[in-house]
């Protein structure tokens, strides 16, 4: 079974950039484009596709990030390190790339990873829609990246990763045990304002652990048998 | 004691790719840039250059790949898929990014690391000049990829790696080696069309092995030697 990764850019800017962007994907085999509210693609866009026009043409347009990750079984979010230390308060594990390829190693299904804003990178509502964090390692002095040269990096790692027989869990079945959790969180008359940092760790650490199917189910089951029993 | 790495750019053809070199660089901490002969620098350079315009400004700018290799302990030439196809009958064996991060880990001394034309890539007579050849690996389907994007992957895998006390042998006593050994091609009256192949097989072997000084010496000693006896 195959390990499908797509590439989602959160409303890009530079449309030079988006067109370097399907160029580097090409390189490296991978298709799968998707454009939240991009910039206008034109000309320039074009030319730096170069012979990546098709997936330029062929990138999906949509206008909210739920639309662009439907039907993904994790949705990762790239950040770069001045990234990591902005949303420090929503206290993140975070991988590098080398680690996502052996996360991902022996897998299936469909990896969404997700490239925010040129200028501003991602907003905290767009983070906590992440399972995983991703942060390419660079320098301190000079950490911020262009768009194309992160998603190629991230793109090199994963080009020769080996998927397998494991399945990823729905990214559907996913939501369902997290509204689940989130119940019982009720049920337990768990305090209001910790309730948001909690199932934000609980969807963090359910990301990292990359759940198959029987597990979720399993998961939703002791769950349900908790409150019934209370 | 550190392993410096330096990046030669080759003849380049777009100033925007210079800029968005120097960038790259910077995100990865490396700032030795010597430029062959480049194209015009202006503002496109400089724009896309960002923030590391200190790294554009003191480039080293010469006219012969001699000069922009002087002083380095051991001289890679980076291509493409394509380039390998192109250069087979120089028949060279060749090493992916991570091999040659394996390969100088532990090492200490200067490493040159060059990247050619857009369009053409290097020449024979440039690609004889190189101990080792690296390439990424890259889709079939479309291997060319923009220089920046082959420069940020390249100093991407070699960001964190880690040198040592082993020193690289002095470029300047390999080219004795190789010039001793070319005496002792003549003297043995090795067949004279044979005799640039394996010369460059030598260059190339050494290459591979990253010799240390003392096996510089050890084998001249040994060819000497050989034509005292002869």
């Amino acid at each position: 079974m195959p390990l499908d990764v797509r590439i989602v850019l959160v409303e890009p800017l530079y449309q030079g950039n988006v067109g370097s962007v399907t160029r580097v994907m090409k390189n490296f085999g991978f298709s799968d484009l998707v454009l939240v509210n991009p910039c206008k693609l034109e000309g320039e866009a074009r030319a730096m596709s170069s012979h990546a026009r098709d997936i330029l043409k062929s990138a999906r347009i949509v206008s909210t990030l739920t639309e662009a990750v439907e039907g993904a079984n994790i949705v990762i979010g790239t950040t770069g390190i001045a990234g990591l230390k902005i949303y420090e308060h929503i206290r993140m594990p975070f991988y590098v790339p080398r680690e996502l390829k052996e996360k991902l190693t022996g897998m299936s299904g469909t990896v969404a990873i997700l490239f925010g804003r040129e200028d501003q990178g991602f907003n905290n509502e767009e983070l906590k829609t992440c399972d995983m964090i991703l942060t390419i390692p660079t320098s301190d002095i000079y950490p911020i990246m262009n768009l194309s040269h992160a998603v190629g990096i991230v793109l090199y790692e994963l080009s020769d990763i080996k998927a397998g027989d494991r399945p990823l869990a729905e990214g559907f079945d996913l939501g369902l045990l997290h509204e689940h959790l989130g119940e019982l969180m009720v049920d337990i008359d768990y305090p209001a304002h910790k309730k948001d940092k909690t199932m934000l760790m609980f969807k963090r650490i359910f990301g990292r652990a990359q759940l198959i199917p029987r597990e979720v189910q399993t998961l939703r089951g002791v769950i349900g048998r908790i409150q019934r029993r209370m």
